[in-house]
């Protein structure tokens, strides 16, 4: 990679993106060479051999990172075509977003592309993460430093199945903060900016074929090529599910898209139904965006939408209930079998006498690990459940640290999506959440979260067993 | 104090519960005495002075904590009403929610507090949590240990004024959990079980005189004295705000607590419209429960519902946009003088000139500390703002950790509510939200969460200013 517009200053963008590829680079996660371009010296910086101009690198990088000035970005873009270079990202902003001389600077850029038959990131973007390989363009710090104190600002998610493709950068930058802290894993991450080139549709091309991405989630606040979107989303979603969280839902958020990215929202409605026929999945915010990858990522689609619903707090079991029929799921009906072996279970005392087997089954606070284990063995074997949902209330006395680890282990054997809850912010309700996601359960502080998890796969089950 | 059925067994109820009154008395938390009750022996158990009778207790305590089996706690609730004891606290379960003989158990309770003239909250709850004062029948120990391993499991929350009143123990003891993690303080944690007397209309005429309250929470699965709760609360949300989760909406959640609480959930609707008519807000989830009371306790009411939204994240602007039209907000339509100052600012170059300054106001990712002070005093004083939500995406170069200070300054001297937003789960974005809070500024971690704080704001101010 080359970067153009490498700086000597601290802070300057050019200077931490390069800085962020030099870090990766000594930790042996990016594994490429690097160059940097710099007008003024031909001195190192960061220790990276630096050329006054692209026309000297020494060979043609695969992938030119622009941060230019606009004014001076269509000359360097030039000597990437002269170079040889054919993919560029342009980080710098100053373009169409500000109307007047950067909508013509814009223009210059489009027929340079044309011209030397390149593909273009951006301008006005941050560019892509890839954790996996160390390529990363995202030019704000992991630290960010104020009075005399450093704290960790945007940091990098770890690598993973799950790529984002967004429209707003800000927010992009946001999400990765946000999937660090989940300790969710990230495959790709591209935001694409102005689209002079790249766009929704490119992107989903790639991740289509990408076989790290298992699951696609979008942010948009328009989409331009709309047909093309829906058609190809049509196709990838019989193959991987794609989740988008389509911003400018309402008039008054379609007025503010527009004043941020220009976007022509379009009608709401419209947006709903074609996602639907798409087999796309669309979520309200930005919670239940990663709320649904990680069930999506960890976990089977179910079969059907008969839920069961497992737990040792009678209160969180109805707020499950609750939201499980709102969003037009069902409760499961046990079956006879499954009824005669708790009333065995009950008479050995190995679930509590006084639990209630109807689901929501409810162990009450008497449960124990072992009143789980068994509970979960019945409604995985019950043709009558199309998924569960655990909610397991650390605070009872009888539950420990090996729940997770067991009822994961037992559910392996088995097709059917399993999806986790505890409520609570202390070490132990964390470290709970913490040992069903290390066991491929994916894991929520709320029962409504658990149940939106479970409603995605029972959604993706649909869209992929539906003839296209 | 009085524990009856204290225990010398670490881990049984009868001992842990005691454990925790005698830690908040050694921390000088609890300032009244101790006395323990075991049938046994009169050995002291962890040095309160132990007695093997109720009848033998050197003086009449204010208040009995039974946490003895079922069979044997009507003859000792009778001997506290021989000794004269008025209030009691009935921890053990094994009466009405077993059917039975529980029922008949009961019923002789029932007949003891009427015979005896006491007040009692129980049986089969957690009982009282007070922060202040060091009372705590909760007994689950902070820690829980497993495999060698300690975990901070069930803490308590700081003190505070938000009380909580609920029906469900096992989801009150999560909530304490979610609030100690949260930094949102309690004042009085009321799990009330099977409400042999003191029911939530009880617990609601306590609540109002209680000055340490200054926001009311309940969750309830039913209401039994519909009629007096609802004439209550009615007089109460005139003085302040009371917020309601009640479960069992749909059919399924109303079955499930059903067979949880024997709650006759009755229709949703009329629960809706009572609810309305009374001022109560509704809230639909745990989270929502929450991020209302931290604004409530923080933020006066709004006088009416244009709010103004300000970022330096155009994305998130757009969600909050969106949120804040669904929820029947508007978005503020800034005064022509507004306006003038932001031409001023621009052409200063202390806002961005790129920023957007028609709600949403976009600072833009060129955003400073200044740039949002300036913003800051614009809204504050524009009398067309009723509301205002700052949107801080801290990942911004030239936003710091003083920004959180220096807008809570200026809003102080205006009785404007405010709220604020940073995603991420980083160490800064905690640290901001934190910094806001310390302000007196509620902070969410979402743009849609401080939508729907705003919201309650609004509703409040509604609630409080129409005739009754």
């Amino acid at each position: 990679m080359a970067i153009v517009g490498a700086s000597r200053t601290p802070r300057k963008i050019g200077y931490e993106l390069l800085r962020i590829l030099v870090e990766n680079s000594q930790m042996g996660i990016y594994k490429g060479k690097l160059y940097a371009v710099n007008p003024k010296s031909n001195e190192m910086i960061l220790g990276v051999p630096t050329y006054k101009s692209i026309l000297e690198l020494p060979d043609a990088p695969d992938l030119a990172i622009l941060v230019t000035p606009a004014k001076y970005t269509p000359s360097a873009m030039e000597d990437c075509g002269k170079r040889g270079i054919k993919n560029v990202i342009v980080i710098s902003g100053g373009f169409a977003e500000v109307g007047g001389e950067g909508v013509e600077l814009q223009r210059e850029l489009e027929a340079l592309r044309d011209r030397y038959e390149m593909r273009v990131i951006g301008p006005n973007c941050v560019g892509v993460v890839v954790p996996s390989t160390g390529v990363d363009t995202m030019f704000l710090p992991v630290e960010k430093e104020f009075l005399d104190k450093k704290y960790i600002s945007s940091p990098r998610p770890k690598p993973g199945n799950i790529s984002l493709s967004t429209q707003s950068g800000a927010f992009g930058v946001a999400c990765l903060d946000y999937m660090h802290g989940e300790g969710i894993g990230l495959a790709k991450f591209i935001s694409y900016g102005n689209k002079l080139d790249v766009d929704e549709v490119d992107v989903l091309e790639y991740l289509r074929r990408d076989e790290e991405t298992k699951v696609i989630l979008i942010y948009a606040e328009s989409i331009d090529r709309g047909r093309e979107f829906l058609k190809l989303a049509r196709e990838i979603t019989k193959e991987k599910p794609i989740v988008i969280f389509k911003a400018g839902r309402t008039s008054a958020g379609a007025r503010a898209a527009n004043s941020h990215t220009a976007a022509m929202a379009g009608s709401d409605n419209v947006y709903d139904a074609a996602f639907k026929q798409a087999g796309v999945i669309r979520v309200r915010d930005m919670e239940e965006l990663f709320d649904v990858a990680k069930a999506l990522v960890m976990q089977p689609p179910a079969r059907g939408n008969r839920i069961a619903i497992l737990t040792d707090g009678g209160g969180v079991g109805v707020m499950a209930a609750d939201e499980t029929e709102a969003l037009g799921l069902k409760l499961a009906n046990l079956s006879e079998e499954s009824q005669n072996i708790f009333q065995n279970l009950k008479e050995k005392r190995i679930i509590p006498p006084i639990a209630a087997t109807i689901d929501p089954i409810d162990l009450t606070g008497s449960a124990t690990d072992d009143s789980f284990v068994e509970t979960m063995r019945i409604l995985l074997e019950d043709d009558n459940v199309d998924g569960i949902m655990i909610l397991a209330l650390h605070h009872v006395p009888g539950v420990t640290t090996n729940l997770p680890n067991r009822l994961a282990g037992l559910s392996k054997s088995y097709d059917k999506p399993v999806v986790a809850m505890d409520v609570g912010s202390s070490q132990y309700a964390k470290a709970f959440r913490e040992m069903f996601e290390a066991e491929g359960i994916p894991a929520y502080p709320e029962s409504e979260r658990a149940a939106r998890a479970m409603k995605a796969l029972v959604s993706y089950g649909k869209i992929k067993n539906s003839p296209r």
